[in-house]
């Protein structure tokens, strides 16, 4: 028997809790141990919900009682949920978390302590919600070099993209949509300016590339800026914008990013939508895999969590591929090529073209049926390092009014 | 340090013995142990290959060396691999196979002896090539009741259905290229009847709900009689032709099938090019999550073995949630419903479809552009149990001579 408390009980808590109650058998078969939740802090009370009884509102209690083994922070944000979780390891404890901006910010120090501890540090549910990503990195594709990783880790955009797609509306209008039904949060900016993504690529770059990837130096642009005539710019050019993350490793760093992309309709990634994740892997061993799934929703998170909830259960696990004291160099971005498109606001049609023509690479022209006064125009590779600049030179060029969209495009 | 004994040195095996010598230390990092293949029993001599200093003609030299730890069965076919997999795990050795023969036939007895001798018998390789989708089971979706998994899980089937569209050329024309390529076998039974994908879904199906399914229960239909014209026909319909295999848990048993199927050209499923497989899991908590990657392949196969060859020397592995003494109850089809798609030879176009229209639900008839004297045919779903017998009402009818094909097809 393995008891196990819990720091949080807010949507992945009780979908934690709940998925115990109703698939505990479950787990604990699948185990070959006995598992249960026994404690759980919150602030607040909860009367009448199935939780009250194990409710604490003392957060010590968590790692004083010695009878826990397991514990499960679902908080939000960084404190106090970092000082707790090195609380419950220091004392002994086995932590699994799906807390993404902890392990992002302090994974090292925590792994540290957990292996100086002999007690395991977890997070699939961090990544990826239902998807077991980690899991696939760290003990799937345990004896490939990979060389890189890319896909859609944050499913709050993508169901904002889908919805603004299918319904040609307007970002603010689908956001606003997106809180009522508890797809995005009252704070929508972690996810919406692409950070959170951001954070995901770092903690899953770390263990595919064996060292420590800082979240901060991780070059990230969201979503809040796309328009609805950006995506119907995309339906002209047959292609979906999607918030794409992707990490590659190069001999001397890791080149990654976050930004919105177009993506070919034929593009597998194209095919992600609503609050889907998916993730690609490429190793030398392995070859292309791909993995797919829900991205959030208490339940889909709650599995991820139960994963390593076994696993800490049946063993220790702190992801020994994983060097905590070595970080990976994120190479800046300014060599990095990528294709372009603009939007433009114009105040002479002919004029505009001739300098695109002149400014840019041009592949290829777009208009959109019955809008006048503006053209969208695709780029060939341009280094990212000449992109601001040549956006500037465009922006001061004859014919041309304004530079409405800059958005990159994937092949 | 633990020491690895191989039983065969064919593609699996040379893929496993190459990734060692070039992957060793990436395998050995991630597992937090060191590894070393010492001991590899072949029948023939490899000259200047880098295997001959570890070569042993007698078998026995495996179970009787103390020194190994964990050996790698990747031999073909049941016999000997089966006896010599008992004589290891009796020897009290950990046994790691890609071989699906043996799992499908002998699975239940060899789990429960590993079981008993406290060792581990792992068999990643056996379905899904690289995609780590037995671990993802039985790890990854832990707190979940799955319900339904579904997919290509034959990579030959699958390259040859792939190169009969792109290149419109005929079965046996593409097996001919296939084998002369290596990606199909000289004797190609196995994989062209479907008995390679009937018998991995019956080891998926076992450790996706936790009981033994016999393969031999499972209806199993190939891709032999699939004509380059059925394959015109999916054109003409916006469908292509995959080898699915499917199994579904009911209250009385499971729904299990492995028979070619038409999907839409918009079907996940049919984006799965080439030797690549793809696999869906339906879960109560995880909802429903892909993976895809290449099916086959020394590499990619030998990526799972190794996956299996850390995890049995980290720890004791024999899949806890599987309940080797109870078996899956396979339901009878016939209460399945299908669509279906007839290929006709008719004499008489109009008397043909007035018979169509009399014996079938029929949903379209679909003519090839540039063919006479045959009709397509769609007929919306009917129970299995009724096909043969509006198959053999069909036949008989008014303008018809003679059943071409009679191909499934998904919604």
């Amino acid at each position: 028997m393995k008891k196990i408390g819990m720091f949080g009980y807010g949507t992945v808590g009780r979908g934690f809790f709940g998925l115990m109650q109703r698939n505990g058998d479950v787990v604990s078969k699948n185990a070959g141990v006995e598992l249960e939740v026994c404690r759980v802090f919150a602030r607040r009370e909860f009367p009448g919900d199935p939780v009250e009884p194990f409710l604490t509102h003392r957060v010590e209690d968590l790692w004083e009682d010695d009878s826990i083994d397991i514990i499960v922070e679902v908080l939000a944000g960084v404190e106090p949920a970092y000082q707790w979780t090195k609380q419950a390891l220091l004392a002994g404890k086995s932590v699994v978390t799906s807390n993404k901006a902890v392990v992002a910010a302090h994974g090292a120090e925590l792994i540290s302590i957990a292996r100086q501890k002999g007690v395991s540090y977890l997070f699939e549910g961090s990544v990826g919600g239902a998807i077991p990503v980690l899991r696939t990195v760290t003990h799937g594709l345990i004896s490939d070099h990979i060389s890189e990783i890319w896909g859609i880790l944050n499913g709050t955009t993508n169901y904002i993209l889908t919805e603004m797609k299918d319904k040609g509306a307007a970002f603010d209008d689908v956001l606003k949509e997106a809180q009522r039904r508890g797809y995005a949060e009252a704070d929508p900016t972690a996810d919406v300016e692409g950070h959170d993504a951001c954070r995901k690529l770092a903690i899953l770059s770390s263990l595919a590339f064996g060292a420590m990837a800082n979240y901060e130096e991780i070059h990230t642009e969201g979503i809040s800026a796309i328009t609805k005539e950006d995506i119907a710019y995309g339906k002209a050019m047959g292609c979906d914008i999607k918030l794409l993350a992707s990490a590659k490793r190069t001999e001397t760093g890791i080149s990654a990013l976050v930004a919105p992309s177009f993506v070919p309709k034929n593009h597998p990634l194209a095919a992600v939508q609503g609050v889907m994740n998916a993730v690609f892997i490429k190793g030398d061993m392995s070859g292309e895999t791909m993995y797919y799934g829900p991205g959030a929703g208490e339940f889909p998170t709650a599995s991820a969590v139960a994963s390593d909830i076994v696993a800490a259960a049946t063993g220790v696990e702190t992801y020994p591929g994983l060097a905590v004291e070595d970080h990976l160099v994120v190479l800046p971005r300014q060599k990095r090529k990528t294709k372009v498109f603009y939007r433009i606001l114009v105040s002479d049609v002919e004029e505009a073209k001739k300098t695109c023509n002149e400014v840019l690479d041009v592949v290829q022209f777009v208009a959109l049926e019955g809008v006048a006064g503006e053209i969208g125009v695709i780029s060939g590779a341009q280094e990212e390092g000449v992109l601001g600049e040549k956006t500037n030179l465009l922006s001061k060029g004859k014919g041309i009014r304004q530079i409405l969209s800059r958005i990159r495009m994937e092949e």
